[in-house]
């Protein structure tokens, strides 16, 4: 491809940290199905940098398979999923979740973050009928969301209080947990973030891993059986090792966080210059996606230089579009773009 | 690990090829989702090399998803698959047919291998009553099989024609399909293979790859669909460019069928050394597994220096193991392990 | 009980002149699963009075299970069906159509009624991103509707045109068929209803059969594996008789369209009663399901001799209640009812 | 027809007092899905009957319905059936259970019984490695079986100390319970039968009930969630009370077995006749199924007269036929059947 691409943050191949890690451990023996020293250790990283000791974590190859082998693992055939209409579950997971025999049962916003009072209003609509509705059973939210938004501490605290309070998982698809954890607005510690939730997925495609992302189980009782669910979902891997050697190196010396630490940077530097450029946002958003509201003559002339999703139609004259950085976009392509902006 | 390992072909990382590949590929900019310059030119080489150039191609993470991927996108819920009790399929992939939903038909054979004669008569069997029994709609074997023993041309030929007779689809699981076509004992040529089944797994995890299968489809109208079968299953992901990395390297210069003939030569020498210290086999493998039998004595002294599967007891004071060799056994290993066997 | 229910339609056991055919039939002996003379008789009674004689017609014992086995034999496991939030399926079937795999794009209402420019809508938005989208193939709509509305015969045609351009199946739950086509303000004849859908499920169990419902395939090619998904779903009975001899009996001398001309009568007796009583309705009506608004006191106080529900909250001091009727509801309960209800 | 079947126990309608049972109870209004008085009743007679008052009780249309709800309920994804190959829900129900998700662990027997040392045979064999392996969880047998048999109290026993030790569910699908417990050979009293397994259906439809099977659990916290998996499925019925009227009269003033009896009084006078006129059998069977070997010269003729399956081929010149009588069957036809058979 000639044109620079900010279509999303999976571009390119991985850090080069993480090819040299795959090289250097290369002729190593191992044992397969995520029994290997690999796994092992990254599990250990893992535990140690999100502060469970105790915490079950597992490896996988991508994101709607970890959504999907969690969430049939904890659900019962009757029970339900509550998520937003623009979760990823809902929208651009082909019904991954309803194929594993669950229905997802949703809500709006605009914002792109459930509220604790929709988790609740949910759940009561469904106990006035037994057994004619499905009994909803775990919540679904993504951090940062859909259209770049993070969760706050203390709207996170509240989701899970009613979660508990209800009897319900709180699972967190952390596709971008890295670029989510080191956003400026961000109030959660990596330390922090599981004591309000109970599963969490770290996205390791997401964020300058090569493939792959980790699963993590607060409550190590709660993952018992999930060997058995990854197996029959077609998910647990013979080469297990080659996620373990990734999210060893992710979570070892700080480079997760490095990485999404530049990546919001560069999506940060973007915001400031098309702010300046006199244009507004679809959200404001503190991560590594922005959503730019420019007008479509301006669009299709970038779009000669630059790869990116329009996102919708604002109106007859203009459009937003998505920009997603990455760990690996250059300052030199950001600031390429603003000036070719301006010039327009 | 300390002592060397003989467990299975997928314990060691990659060929340095492919490393090499994934690092001369990485800073490329590419689209998501099988979208990459790098699948693209890996499914074009694989059409040449097994001579089909209307074949549809997909990459894929791992053998179950493929197995179940395929299986699943080609079912109605009510047909079912004709395989043996000792198909990958039956036995250790946790049930990831029924998951979907599909009975398996299964039937018993000593070497490994399904007869034209077996498909027939199960398929007969459920035509008398209908609708009260499930349809036969598609056949799953393995090449090389459980048991490292292959098909020749004329058992492929015949099974194909009698799928083809009762429209049965043959799909041919080839998790270790590079051992298939380079041992010594076969006579079928990769640009054969494809016209005798419908769909085809081509191994990449346990021939040298770093992680991954690709799968092929004779008839591009068969998969037409499949690429929604594969999202909703988890298993269409955002950095396919893995697998087509490597895959194009596989089928650039003969790669494939390198590592696969080492593995073989690797497995004939220690065979043929097992042999000459007087031992008899469970099966005549021609390919990369063998599986001698030895008295159990010899075997807990074997297993101080090396790891290996105990496959099944023989009697009281024998066993059958399974010793497994790959692209990346040294012949050395190979020299230093019969020794052993004759010093005992 | 001795409260005289308004509960639902389906309080009592059967018409007479049911339980009549039951015992004259009763010692015939009779082949199972469908292929009795009786089902066979049923059959043609049907494609005579829907005016459709190649039509493919089955019997099964309820409602959720006609849904579920007509959805599920319809799709392909990546398709969805569109439906509104208040349909049966989405609502009261315990997530049934999810359980077989299929997500439902659901869409609101407040009249219960589903329009064509719905249906274009959410077709249009998952065309965007293949595969990443599940794709409706399938438009669900209850005639009379959930809260007692009935489609007028412009509405339906829009909606088949809709659903016939964008290759949309039409499925109709005809639960209350009876009564939508017997309303005053229906203007659909019996043999135009199936101009105007694919599938048409025909209420038995809501409009006096003692159990059972007939489901109506338009072109037969679509039913061709139809009997094997009843029977993979338990729907398929070795005494499929019980339900031919109700249908045969139900539509050899209009018996069935009498019944739910009583029905109608009588929920439009209670209609004006209660208007005349001076209460206006959450919705207009016209079929044997009605909604009237009353005090919150004067409910307490009917509840007293007679059982309904309480369907929602209007205000502090006003609910929304569900009065039901069916071919046995005694005009004199009516009367008293409205006796009652002006008394207070 | 104008031929005599005994093709099955299902081919009339039902006995008189059910007919009269349902017309006496037809006008009384009943709240539906099983919360009627006939079903509460009718649950009460069948813990009394089975000597279980604290057992939970459930009504429902079908056999194969009963079985996938059953199973379904009680076992996790990755968990897995044992049972005959000749089980109902291997041979005749069209995968439905593995629709649900879950395969059968079968094996072979040719009296139709499983035996203890079969289950823990195909228990141990999965316990080797996890999670690659399917976890059995549920026995299914039939009593009586698909061949006529019947359990013994002592195989019986011994199975379930079995299933007990290795925590598996025992589940007896009793489409024929009634001739299994009236049979002379039979030493397990229906006050037993429920010490010997956890969960139990009892059969309706092939006993001489209009339509409709009962589900008994042992234990009511394994039903807790029944009502759920009951309504998703599609078998909770609005009416409920057909069923409960049916099995409240079954297990009133013995019924139930007065029916089994006197059909078991007809297999056996059908089989010591043709024993007399020199025949031998498949399987020695003591209930109301009799499998004769007769010349098919001979069967062609009988076919004249009577209607009945043939079974299987025996060899060129003989074949066996299945024979079934019912609570309906005339001695007089019995007899004539002899007489021509002893004519020919």
């Amino acid at each position: 491809m000639t044109k620079f691409s900010f279509k999303n943050d999976y571009s390119e191949g991985t850090h080069p940290r993480i090819l040299e890690a795959l090289k250097e451990s290369n002729s190593s023996q191992e044992d397969g199905y995520g029994e290997d020293a690999f796994c092992i250790e990254a599990a250990q990283n893992i535990r140690k940098t999100f502060d469970k000791p105790n915490a079950a974590v597992f490896f996988i190859s991508g994101g709607t398979q970890a959504n999907l082998c969690v969430i049939a693992s904890l659900l019962k055939p009757f029970e339900s999923v509550i998520a937003l209409d623009s979760g990823h579950i809902c929208l651009h997971e082909t019904g991954a979740i309803e194929a594993c025999g669950h229905r997802i049962n949703s809500t709006h916003s605009t914002n792109g973050k459930i509220t604790a009072q929709q988790i609740q209003s949910i759940f009561d609509d469904h106990q006035n009928d037994p057994p004619h509705m499905v009994q909803p059973k775990l919540v679904y939210i993504s951090n940062s969301t859909e259209i770049g938004t993070i969760y706050t501490k203390k709207e996170l605290a509240e989701i899970y209080e009613t979660c508990q309070k209800n009897k319900l998982f709180l699972y967190i698809d952390g596709a971008r947990l890295g670029s989510a954890l080191c956003s400026k607005k961000n109030d959660i510690k990596p330390t922090e973030i599981l004591n309000y939730c109970d599963v969490l997925y770290i996205g390791g495609t997401k964020n300058g891993g090569l493939i792959g992302e980790a699963i993590v189980f607060k409550n190590p009782e709660l993952a018992k059986d999930f060997p058995f669910h990854l197996k029959q979902r077609g998910a647990l891997l013979g080469k297990e090792r080659v996620f373990g050697v990734q999210f060893r190196e992710f979570f070892r010396n700080n480079l997760y966080f490095d990485l999404a630490q530049h990546a919001n940077n560069m999506a940060e530097k973007l915001s400031s210059g098309i702010k300046n450029a006199g244009y507004s946002f679809l959200s404001e958003s503190p991560s590594n996606q922005i959503f730019p509201i420019l007008p479509n003559e301006i669009i299709d002339k970038l779009l000669q230089k630059y790869d990116f999703y329009i996102w919708t139609k604002v109106d007859e004259k203009n459009s937003v579009i998505r920009l997603v950085t990455s760990w690996a976009t250059p300052e030199s392509k950001v600031k390429e773009f603003i000036k070719e902006l301006k010039n327009r």
